[in-house]
């Protein structure tokens, strides 16, 4: 299964795309950001980073796209651009008939590393030693959007799927899931 | 001039089209909202909303968007919705090439009601009378489109071009965006 992972964010929003292969491994297939230059319009910014998402699906083609999960009450001043990338990222994939699932950080944190609460660094040296690179990708937008894609590439429901054991990464991951399930508040109405 | 108004939500996205007639009129083209159910997968609604504004756009062929500028500190619980649907419309004009422009609430109000503390039942009723309506539109969602589509409009810099003298509510209109100008925080930048 191959999986397109989006860290959304205005100045650099991660990519990265990674196929799941037999016995829990993963492989990378591409990884990098589209970026806009912050004296660009908005409405400008927004619809290059759209473009190049859409490229990247075509490319690619994923047959599922994960978007961090964004959140109102952090971030406060760079909420809506990053929401609107994520909303961007989602309708690209709709548009495609690509399947769109939303991780909050905890899951994908818990899934790569297999603590909720792991540093960003920590992320990123992971995800450099589950797709056996030699370096941890930069910049760090990068390594999120791949830590994404492999957070819903490993989601217990493929494993159970797949009949595979679940490691104890994937039990902080479905933990990690569960919780947010219970407490997240409904961001989505309007 | 055209001018399309957007008043971004998930549930109900206003949506208002009005021509810009010389003497300070301005003509009612057409209103509505599009709207998607609470069950739905967040990137169908997200989609769906985003091919209605398209369709908007190709019907009635307006010269700019005017879309409501969200601020992350209002509604928290709706923000990440509402900021989706408005970066979706700018994204579905620039990719026609149209014109995009953000107002906030208090500009509208301004514009339409001459203050910028204006009530919401106020907006609609002034809406109506400078449309000529028998009704005020309904749901308010279309008519706050129809405002900010007015408000665009109605902006000073077409005003100065047009060599025409500012009413109490242009200039009020300009106080309120001068003082946007000077106090929001930068929301743009990711």
């Amino acid at each position: 299964m191959r999986v397109m992972g989006v860290d959304p964010g205005l100045t650099r929003c991660g990519l990265g795309v990674v196929d799941a292969l037999p016995g829990r491994k993963v492989a990378m297939v591409a990884c990098g950001v589209a970026a806009t230059p912050a004296g660009m319009d908005l409405d400008q910014r927004l619809l290059l980073i759209a473009g190049r998402i859409g490229e990247w699906l075509d490319l690619h083609q994923p047959q599922a796209l994960a978007v961090e999960r964004v959140f109102a009450q952090h971030n406060k001043m760079t909420i809506t651009g990053t929401a609107q990338v994520a909303g961007l990222a989602m309708v690209e994939a709709a548009r495609r008939g690509i399947e769109v699932a939303l991780h909050t950080p905890t899951e994908v944190k818990a899934a790569v590393t297999g603590q909720g609460g792991a540093e960003k660094a920590q992320i990123g040296r992971m995800v450099a030693r589950l797709l056996k690179l030699d370096e941890v990708p930069t910049p760090p937008d990068a390594a999120d959007a791949l830590a994404l894609a492999i957070c819903h590439a490993w989601r217990p429901a493929t494993i159970s799927t797949l009949g595979q054991a679940a490691t104890p990464a994937q039990k902080a991951w479905l933990e990690a899931e569960r919780a947010a399930r219970r407490s997240r508040p409904k961001v989505v109405a309007a």
